[in-house]
């Protein structure tokens, strides 16, 4: 099944995604589980779906007006240099341990909303990657029994202002400009996937392909960033580990290629949805 | 005046705090307030703290439950490297902007409760840290402004597992383990505090002063870090940024010194406050 966070009727809700369109939670529903994320820490995506197959879309998947996939997570883990292609591009040593930033809530965009370009640098790049979300919280999780605490996958576009990542060895500033992390459009139960592997992931910029990659080319895969994390954070529902991104973003090409006012950005997964954004300017 | 969050009767709440002791709120101003942080977003701490100051204490401060000063912040911006002697301890290059990682709330503790050195790793370090409470949010703050939108201080003992710290070139998980990031007592408003630069900290290990700085070597000053952050991210009443810590830190000595369980560690810094907390081991 499929899940998503959209604006009906000028007010935020969630409900289940269809090829029919969207499929908005009743008002008893919502009373339990406002958002997505506590119907995730209720364990009832399930029970819901099921409920929600029976209605009519109250809009097409076209004409929603996306959220964030998780518009409150607790916490979004960012992981960098899990690709080999992108660690060799920057340059970057090998790694033993995972490259873990954070990425702040308030940084998020929903699918199709704007991906804004600040007013302070020209560099903005596009990072096609897989979020994973957390379904059942923990500590300690081990790497064997890792995969039972997912609750699903969903694309996300790790915007990133090169300039501002650069400006000292943290990569902080540049990871979260307001208006840069795209998420969504919705979340795919791990049911719908037989082989996350050979999931194929693009990223593509006004139509041609810049990023380019199987999922199985991850250097730490997803059991062994869920066992690290919650080594020493205490994991809970609805957190967003953000997988990291192939070789071919922008800021390492010659010339390099800073995404602009205009552009339209894609991140495509197979089976798990295209997330799209428009380019605005801050104004 | 003073505010302090911590639990009384087993559940959580604040008040003012004076030579006394703590002063809760009453249920009625609780029901509007529920937190620290909501007064300091309605701007309600100078009439709260004058109603106060007319009630007898609940707990002296030496009886007291403290919390983490802000349980529930928003976000947490921690600068690193910026107090030379720490730089040129840790052969850090001249930077020319704010280091910048994030903590998560959950590693937050208050003032007494424990410090946690994790199973994982012996190398345990304390940072003695001013933390900065901002008051009223705002993005593109700019330096002249930037003091208008501070709520207050607090003393910060920024833990570190420098192990995990150093696992790559991003510090966050070193500096999210649970039950390592102590903030508190309590929050000092800015007009008890004639000169900020002026002020002494310390950290104490077992009585042993480990590290002593005057708040004005800061290489970046809070008016400076308040435009920066703006810069890239909205911040919101409540969010705290803890400024960096001085030279002197147990990882760069030699041999290293480690916390270790029956420690006590103390960070104090004159007029803010004093606080300190016991190791234990991760059980």
């Amino acid at each position: 099944m499929r899940f998503a966070s959209f604006n009906l009727n000028g007010k935020a809700t969630w409900g289940l995604a269809t090829d029919s369109g969207l499929h908005p939670v009743d008002a008893a529903t919502e009373e339990r589980f406002p958002t997505l994320r506590s119907a995730i820490a209720a364990d009832a995506l399930a029970s819901v779906g099921a409920a929600l197959a029976g209605t009519a879309a109250a809009v097409t998947a076209d004409e929603a007006d996306f959220l964030p996939l998780i518009p409150d997570p607790d916490k979004i883990l960012c992981i960098g240099l899990n690709y080999e292609a992108h660690r060799i591009e920057g340059g970057w040593p090998v790694v033993e341990h995972p490259t873990i930033f954070l990425r702040l809530p308030n940084s998020q965009i929903g699918h199709r909303q704007p991906m804004i370009r600040p007013k302070v640098s020209e560099t903005l790049d596009y990072e096609a990657e897989l979020a994973v979300v957390i379904g059942k919280g923990g500590r300690y999780i081990s790497e064997a029994g890792a995969m039972d605490h997912v609750a699903g996958y969903a694309c996300y576009n790790e915007g990133s202002v090169r300039e501002w990542q650069r400006h000292t060895q943290q990569f902080t500033p540049g990871k979260n400009f307001i208006g840069t992390g795209a998420f969504g459009p919705w979340l795919v139960t791990p049911d719908e996937i037989d082989d996350l592997g050979e999931l194929v992931m693009e990223a593509r910029l006004n139509g041609e392909v810049m990023q380019h990659t199987k999922l199985d080319d991850l250097i730490f895969p997803i059991p062994r960033l869920i066992e690290y994390i919650s080594t020493f954070t205490e994991l809970v529902p609805g957190d967003v580990i953000v997988t990291g991104t192939p070789g071919g973003v922008g800021g390492r090409r010659e010339p390099p290629v800073w995404m602009k006012p205009g552009d339209e950005i894609v991140v495509e997964i197979d089976k798990i949805g295209l997330l799209s954004n428009p380019v605005v300017a801050e104004t």
